[in-house]
Parts: structure tokens; sequence; C-alpha cells
């Protein structure tokens, strides 16, 4: 569906063309830019509240910045759709995030003004460091490095190391806070409490009232007095107030608070800015979904609506005659309770994804006992371990790409101690329209060269019900479930909760010929692919492993025993990860099966529905079906032959 | 050798024998502890100046606390021989660090005084919040949970994460904040310079002076204007200086700073802070090596200064009548510089390990192209990526057990976008005496999950020269190299540098029967391994992959076709390894040789020196050659049966 742009959008392509423009006719080429947004998240989908609101930060910074020379890094980089629309991208923006098409995020691929790819948080501080240290070395003096922030992504430890480090280089650095007080879900914490405090100065406002009795005591005293008292005033201000600011004691020199939404006035301060040296932040209060009432309003549901009716607000939903499975989140966010109110150990935690992992079905049902302790993976970690070794059981459920960010705190704090955490990994294996930075593609992998871990993968919904189950039992230990993001296979998901033995398979269904192994959700498709293959006269056997780790070596033995020709399946990376555990099997025990692997290949995959993307890949259930076949008729040729 | 402790300490077995005392006997006690500490370190080794540091805190501590139900929990633990000490194992602190003894660092298998397991650094907060919580949830209220953490580890991302969540819980947690300017070198960043500040009370002080003559014209005005004078100072530091510390933002009760070595005073405000609720830190200045003057001096070299004579002072060195070959982290620093005098686009990067690395000598000499960007590893590896899109070439050195802090920045900021940063991990593999949280046994499996990413490790020092000049090359992406802590095995170590094609091994010696592959400098036990074989009449072939990742293809078509018997050795761990690699590729390409992997097994190695936990994991010369005689035998056995 072609978008039109407003008469002053479409006239630009590239910042030089936004530059033509004075700085009275911002505020249009900001209204225009937003309903652009707003005409094409709505019929293509997309991220939608972070992009609203920072329209005018970005018309503003490209209106002052030089860029590509300047560089321009923006945090996560979901709401960096206005910066491109302006830079080089509106005729292809309609593409967003579907297969082939342009990036939701920022990547350098794709366009020199993305100087750096994002899509996990808090990195841009230390990436436009880098950048200035760089221009700083080479002598460029005349560069501009901006990193742009949300509050929630300041939570993340990295975006603190990285200001610790700043404070201290004397680089030509400006750090824009942009406070919504959001991250997918309200940001919580100490900081997000501290930021209010000083946006409705309440801090100063607490003190001016505190002695303002004392100092209009002192304006009675005489005529002199009143001077006397605004020097005192103004002192305070000046002096102990600025030193006194969380940034300010990181070296960094602080502005603000401003307010995101005023162009005129962001032109004014940015063009100011960038005559003042060393590291600044720049305070910008914004609203998330600004501009787009109901996304104003209920600021999580509007992250990312999908499609919807840019009038009436409706968010359109795919009706279905059937009643269709549960996304595995909710399976996980609705069984948490269910075992939470049989077994008082539980814990819930979550780093920032409340409504994305579902853990927000716990937390308003037992609010004591989930916690949403902000970005900060590390943390949400090395916390759980806390709590387990008080005997509780926490469930700690991190996306499984973010969870590489806590790799450490898994294997140091966890592991090595072989606490009793369930981790439970949402998004593994394709993560789908959000692309590369977003795939889980690694865990099963890095999990799996952990001591002490149990890696799982359940292949529906009652799988991940049962795992959840037995990650609870008795000590179990560290205990990773991972699951894919979206819907499971069964409707009647709510069966009764079973323990299933550690390290155990399952045979889905007996064959002939050759074995297919798998893990996790993506046996479907193997089940998809064997029943095709029967109506060819092919018949496979297939086994569910579940467990990557410990290997259900009993049913290994049995498959090799039988089959000479095994196909492995996983939706994870393939060096390292589950089939090449079966193959060292394999070689432990002196099997010599030809094997073939399907998985993520070796590769940087991009975007793009899962099934899109398993079919590139191979091991959708047309590519594991070729797979049994070449196997099959290679066992064919071979009978001929012999 | 045996070592008396004071008569004091002689009556110490546990804290409860310490609460004997009166507090006027504490300052004896402490003298006598930190005697012993030097008595024992000096004949046994081990870290030394962190411990002398924290002497007055471990006795106040465990003077006042309920421990082991009151929870102390000790960030990274190399501090902790006074706790050690004082919580049942004087008698068998002469083991420290020992294959067999006890840990260096707390460790929950090893004690209920030992909270939570620690090594890596910033962990505490996290943990004793976790325990805080729990006794929150289980209505334990007059239980205390106490975090000790330097000012170094606060640097850490985690520690701020940790912060910035407990400031909301109403927890009963107390941070104490041992601020002694010092990491292993001397701590870096912004935040230092703000402990500094507050310490020397510069920025209330600038303030009073600022205001002061303001004031004094006040007290001019009348009779009740110095007591109106006296209200505003207080008014100042009572709410303002309050509010405005980094940590009351935070909302943490904040109190200090006071001295860490005033026994009887810390036990005055631990004894306050106990009352008080809530999450609250309490800011202690020490002196690292405290009280053994030397240490006091120089702080980084009495850090873990080996064996020495507790009266003079001298350290006592090895010596050797032969010339000894170079640790490969000084192969590395003498390097990087020679490399970085060649091609100026070459940084180099170490998150708080200059003398550790050895990337000090590159920032004695180039101090504009070196730095120390603290406790920092997820910052470190971004911060260089942002160097590298601006076409530098930054050499990131990360300890390969650090590494897995910065995981997710590894793949995401570096290699999602192939840029050229090169990795150098020292410490890969057994860490030896600092244990199980040291080892480096998962970077080699990690680190070739990852697309786009070269993993090498050289046999030796030329090699490892010859990989750092080859990743220096015109744009080679990702590169990383690891190494294992310790002595190489050249002395004419400064060889010419040379290319090394990236993914191509070497044959190290010709052979029959068995080959063993090797990858790193583990090769060399495999040397020794042959040699004492061809003693035998047993003459395995020897190649050194070099790389892990490409894997040397050419290389392994040929050993696959001449042996059906290969081993493969690796100091890293055996799930998802270098071993595993080259079972991924006989599956892929078909070959059924016997294979035999060596390395770390799936299990928690404890501390030794390398070459005990090489010998307990079956893979120095002895265990290689045990295996290949085995391999060997079996073969002989086959023949006759033939």
């Amino acid at each position: 569906m072609e978008v039109k742009a407003g008469e002053l959008l479409e006239q630009i392509n590239f910042p030089s063309d936004l530059k033509k423009f004075s700085d009275n006719d911002l505020e249009k080429v900001c209204q225009e830019l937003r309903q652009y947004i707003i005409d094409v998240v709505s019929v293509n989908g997309g991220h939608f509240g972070a992009s609203l609101g920072v329209v005018e930060l970005s018309v503003a910074l490209h209106y002052i910045l030089n860029t590509p020379y300047d560089q321009l890094v923006w945090d996560v980089g979901h709401q960096a759709y206005g910066h491109k629309i302006l830079t080089g991208r509106r005729s292809v923006f309609h593409t967003n995030r579907i297969y082939k098409g342009i990036s939701g995020f920022p990547k350098r691929s794709e366009s020199e003004y993305d100087t750096f790819g994002v899509g996990h948080s808090s990195t841009s501080i230390s990436a436009a460091l880098g950048m200035a240290v760089a221009s700083q070395y080479k002598g460029e003096k005349d560069r501009q490095h901006v990193a742009v922030i949300g509050d929630g992504a300041m939570t993340a430890g990295m975006a603190f190391e990285a200001l610790n480090h700043a404070g201290i280089e004397n680089s030509n650095l400006l750090v824009i806070l942009n406070d919504n007080c959001m991250s997918i879900d309200p940001n919580v914490g100490a900081l997000k409490e501290y930021l209010t405090d000083i946006t409705t100065s309440r801090q100063y406002n607490k003190f001016r009232d505190d002695i303002s009795h004392v100092l209009g005591k002192l304006s009675e005293l005489g005529p002199n007095a009143h001077t006397v008292v605004k020097k005192i005033e103004k002192s305070i201000k000046g002096t102990l107030l600025k030193k006194s600011n969380f940034f300010e004691a990181l070296k960094f020199r602080y502005f603000g608070p401003i307010d995101g939404h005023d162009v005129k006035h962001l032109v004014k301060v940015l063009r100011d800015l960038r005559e003042i040296p060393g590291p600044k932040l720049l305070h910008c209060v914004t609203v998330k979904g600004k501009g787009f009432a109901l996304a104003e309003k209920d600021q999580t549901k509007w992250h990312a609506p999908g499609l919807f009716d840019k009038i009436t607000g409706e968010i359109k939903k795919t009706v279905s005659e059937k009643p269709q499975p549960p996304k595995y989140q909710d399976v996980f966010g609705h069984t948490i309770v269910e075992l939470a109110e049989a077994n008082p150990k539980i814990m819930g935690i979550t780093p920032a994804m409340p409504s994305g992992s579902s853990l927000n079905i716990m937390m308003k049902a037992m609010p004591k006992r989930a916690f949403d302790v902000g970005i900060a993976e590390q943390h949400a970690v090395t916390f759980s371990a806390g709590l387990a070794t008080q005997g509780l059981v926490p469930f700690c459920n991190i996306y499984s790409s973010f969870m590489q960010r806590a790799y450490d705190q898994v294997i140091h704090d966890v592991a090595l101690q072989k606490l009793n955490v369930v981790f439970c990994l949402d998004r593994g294996g394709f993560a789908g329209a959000d692309g590369a930075t977003h795939h889980g593609a690694y865990d099963l992998a890095y999990m799996r060269s952990i001591p002490n871990m149990i890696v799982s993968a359940p292949m529906n919904e009652e799988e991940l019900r049962n795992l959840m189950y037995t990650a609870q039992l008795d000590n179990m230990g560290p205990f990773s479930i991972r699951y894919p993001r979206g819907q499971g296979v069964l409707t009647d998901w709510r069966r009764p909760l079973n323990a299933i033995p550690v390290g155990k398979g399952r045979k889905v269904c007996d064959g002939e010929d050759v074995a297919i192994l798998t893990v996790g959700h993506i046996g479907n498709e193997a089940v998809k692919a064997t029943l095709s293959l029967n109506e060819e006269g092919i018949y496979p056997a297939h086994y569910d492993l579940r467990f990557v780790k410990p290997l259900d070596e009993d049913l290994l033995h049995e498959v090799f025993r039988k089959f000479d020709k095994v196909i492995t399946v996983e939706d994870g990376c393939l060096p390292g990860g589950f089939g090449s555990a079966v193959v060292e099997f394999m070689a432990d025990k002196g099997y010599t099966a030809k094997v073939t692997r399907l998985g993520i290949p070796d590769s940087i995959i991009e975007h793009g529905e899962q099934a899109e993307l398993w079919a590139e890949c191979g091991f959708d259930a047309n590519g594991i079906a070729a797979s049994v076949r070449n196997m099959a008729v290679s066992r064919k040729t071979e009978s001929l032959a012999s």
C-alpha cells in the first residue's frame, strides 16, 4: 500500500534536504513525519510508540548535526524509524521488518547513517565513546558523537560502565537521555525514581522550602538581605545542585531536563551543545507514543501493536474459526502461577520483560513473589542465585538472545554452585521480524558447555508445563528450558502436570531407514515432514530428545543400533549445538552412522517470518523431508548397487 | 611450616569465640590477625594486600553480626583470608590455594560462613539482595545481609544494576564500600574520582567556601544571625548534601566516609546500622596492604606477590640457571607495542588488568593508544567495536573466564557487524591456583558458535606473535587468540613476524597408527608424550591445528584419509569444544575414524597447579601418552586377531 508523505516530508530524502528548511518549518516537518510513521506502521506493523516519542529529536538531530560525518548512535534502535525515513529510506520503509526488506533496527550494512548496529539495549554510549575517542586520536576535532539512550536502557550495567569511562575521557560525546519512564513495560528501579525527582525538581524545591523560612527571616534583617538571599539561592543552584547531580558525579556536564517535543527549543539547545567540549548529557523528557492518543495512554500495548486502524485505533486481530494454540510465553505465565500456588518456594524474575515473557500474570497474581529488575540480565541471574541459596526456587525468564548478557553469571554464580535456578529462555531459535540481533541461535550450544546445567527444550505446551514442573522438584540444580517465540501446537494445553525424568527423550514415531532426532518445538516440522513422506512411502522414525543435556543415552543407543542414517534437527546454531552433542556421543561410543545435521548455519541470518527462515536454512518440514529423501534415496542406491 | 597465632587469635576458632572479647581487645585481635596473614602468605603465597586492607572490617563484622545466620558476602573474595581464619579455617589456612587444599576464595561447599561463592568481581550486591529479599519473604526480620565490595568492583555494570534494584526493595541490606582506590591496578574512572571527591569532602568544602563570605556578612546583621547561619549550614548538610550523594540518588542511605582501620569506630557504626532498616551503604576508606609498609607503597606488586621474606620484604624468585621462556602475557605486551609502532591503527584495551595482561607495557609506551576502562568487560568490548567502526584495530585483552561477561557484546556488537576487533584471551585453559571460578574452560566452545569469528590458539610464543600479526592485517574481522597463564616454551621468542594463513594448521611430526590433533599451548604436552612414546617404539603423528575455526579442512582430510585412530587434545571443555568441532567435521564429511577426545570434562575442576589439573583430567603428557598407547594397543590386538 503506497503511503503519501506530507508536502515538506516529500521533499526530504536526506538530511541535506531537511537542512534547507528554516527553524520555523520544523514543527510541520515533525507533524508530517509523525503522520507518516502512523500511516505506514498501521498497515505494515512494527514498533510504534518509541519512534513517535523521538520524532522531534530525530528531526532536530539531523537538522543540527552534519550526519553521517557526525555520528549518531541510537540505543536499541526500535525508535529509529524517523531516522530511517530522513536518511534515504522513505521509499523502502514499507518493507520494514519484512523478509528481505529493511531491518527494524539501524544496521551498518544498510546505510552509512546507521553508524552502529543495534537491537539489544544499552550499547550506544560505549559505541559512541569508541567513535569519539577514535576521532580525537585522528585529530577530527569538529566531529560530533551523539548517543540517544532511553531511561530504561540506562538501567543496564553496560551503560553505567560506559558513563564511568566516558567521564574521564575528554572526548566530544553527547549522551541524550530520552526519558519517557518506559522500557517496553514501565521502567523500574531507583534511577527511574531519581530521574522523576529531578524532572519535577522535587529535590531542589524541597530544599528551598526547608530553608525558605530561614531565609525569610533574614530578609527582615535589613535592606541588603534580599540581595544576599538571592546570592545564596544562586550559589546553591549554580554549584551544589549541579555537582550533586547523578551524572555530574560521573563527570558529565548535565543539561536539562528539557521538553523533548519542543523541536525549536531542541534545535537551539543542540546548537549550543555543539560548542561545548567533553562529555555531556542532555536530559530530554518525552512521551512514548506522542501524538497518537491511545498509544500515549497504554504505552506497553502500543510498543508494537501489530496492524491497526489509524483512525479508530482498533488493533486488528487475526480471527480464526478454530480455537488457536496459545503462545508459549502465556503457557509459561499461567503455569508458573499454577506451580507457585502449590510451591511457596517459587519466585519469578524478569529483566524488564513482564509483558514479553508473560511474567506479568504472576506479578499481578503474586506481587511479592515476582520481580521486574529492570534491563539488567546480569543482576537478574545473580539475584536469582542469591534467592536460591536460601532454598527458594527462582524461575528467571530471559529471552535466549538476552541471556548472552548473563553468560558469566550463569556459569559463575549458578552452575559452579549448582544452585536450583530455573532459566526459562523465551524466543529460543529464530526470533522472526526482529532479526539477527534477536535470534536465539546460540543458547543450546552455550548452555550445554556448562557443567551441572540441564538443557531442555519442549516440543509443545504440555512438555513446557511438564519441564517447568520437573525443574522445581527437589533441588534439581541449574535447569534451562528454551522455547520459541509465538504459538505452540495444542489447543487443549492445560493438561495435568507430570514429571519428566531428567535426560529422558521419547519416540514420536517408529520407522525405518532413517531416524530423525529433534529437540524442541521444531520437532513439529519433523512431524509434518514425516506425514508427507509417509504419503510417498518413506517412513522415517522420529525421536524427540527433549534434553540436549544430559542426552538420553539409552534412546541414542537404541537409535544408533537400529539406524545408520540419522538426521538431527534444531532451531539453533550448528557449531556446538544439539547435533554436535549427538556426534560427540557417536564418537565417544564408537558409532559410525551417517549423520546430517540440520539447524542454523554458521552465518548471520537476517529477519523474516520464522517459517521463512526455517525454509531458508533447510529445516522446515520441506527441508527436513528433502534431507530424509536424500538419505533414503542413497540407501536405495546402495541397495541397488549391492 | 607451622605458623603460630597470637595469644588472642589462638583462642578464636569461630566468631562465637571472637564475641567473648571486649571492644577494647579488638585492636590486638586485628594486629594478631594481620600478623598471621603475613606469616602464612609469606611462606605459602596467595593474595596479600586485599586481605590486609580489610582486617579491621573482618573482625568488626564477625564481632557485630550473628554469622552465619546473618549473611556476609565478600565481593571477589581474594580479601577474605581474615574471614576464613576467623570462621573455622585457621588450622587449614596453610593449604590455601594448594591442590586439594582450601580455596583462595569463599566457597559455599567449604563453609556455611561462605554464603556465596565468588571469584569474579561485582556479584556481591546482587547475591546479598537475593538473600535479603528471601529473608523478607520468609519474615526473618532480624536477619542482616551485608555485601562488602571494593570501589574497583563498583565500576562493573552488574554492581550498578544491583544498586538500581536494591534501592527500591525495602529489604535489610547493607553494602559496605571498601574504598581503597585500587583494583589489582589503581582503580580508574569517573566514579573513583567522585569517591575521592566526597572522601576529601571537597564538594561540601567548596560549597561552604563559596557562600561563607555571604553568610559571614549575615553574621554582622545582628545577634541572632549566628544561629541562623548554623541553621542554614545544618539544612544544607542534612538535606541537600545527603540527597545529592550518588548512592542517595539510587535510594540508598549513605553513611561515611569512615576510617576502615579504626576497628572500635567500625564496631560502633556497624552496631548502629544494624538498627536501620532498608538499603544502606557504608563508605569505608581503607589502605590496600595496610600494616605491611612495602605493600602499602606498591599495591599492584603486592596484590599477590608470591613468597617473600616478611622481615626484609624481599620477594623470592625462582632462580634458574638457564634462560627461561617468557610469560605469554609479556609476549603479548611487547608484541602489541611492536605492532602498534608499525601500524597506527592499533589500539589496546583492558578492563582493569593492565599488569595482569601486560598491556601496561603499551600504556606506558603509548598512553594515548591504550585504555584501562575499569572492571567493565561489556563496555570494553563495545568500546572496541566503536573504535573498529572508525577503521582502527583494537586489541581487546580479557581473561578467558572474564570474557564470559561480554559474550553478548562479542556476538551483538562485534561479530554481527564483522568488525575487526582482536580478542586476546589470556588465562585460557586451567588458571591454576585461582580455581574453578577462573579457569578459562569454555572460550573455545563459546567462541566457535559465533558466526564470523576466527578462533585461534598458539602453541608457543612465536605462534602468538604471528597470530597477533595476522589479526591486524587488512580487515580480518573478529579474531580471537587464546593463550594460557604462565610461561611459554621458547627462550628465543623474539622472532620475525610472519602471517599465518587463517585456518591453516601444521604438522608437528609425522607418524603412524595414531594421529594427535592439538590446539594451543597444550600441544607441548603432546610433544612430550610423543618423545616418550617414541622410546617405546610407538610413533604417533602430531598436528597443531592452531585454528578451531575455521578448521584446516585440507589438513583434516589428510589426517582422516591416513589415520583411523585420532586423539584430540585441548585445554578446554569437551562439550562443544575443539574435539567437538573435529567430530562435527567427521560427521559432515563421512569419516568414521575412532576418536578419543581429551580435554576438560563436563564437571567442575577445582584449583591446583596447571600440571596437576592437566594430569587429573588426563591430558598432560602422561595422559596423552596413555591414550595413544591404548589406541595403539587396540590396533595391535586387532592385528593379532585378524
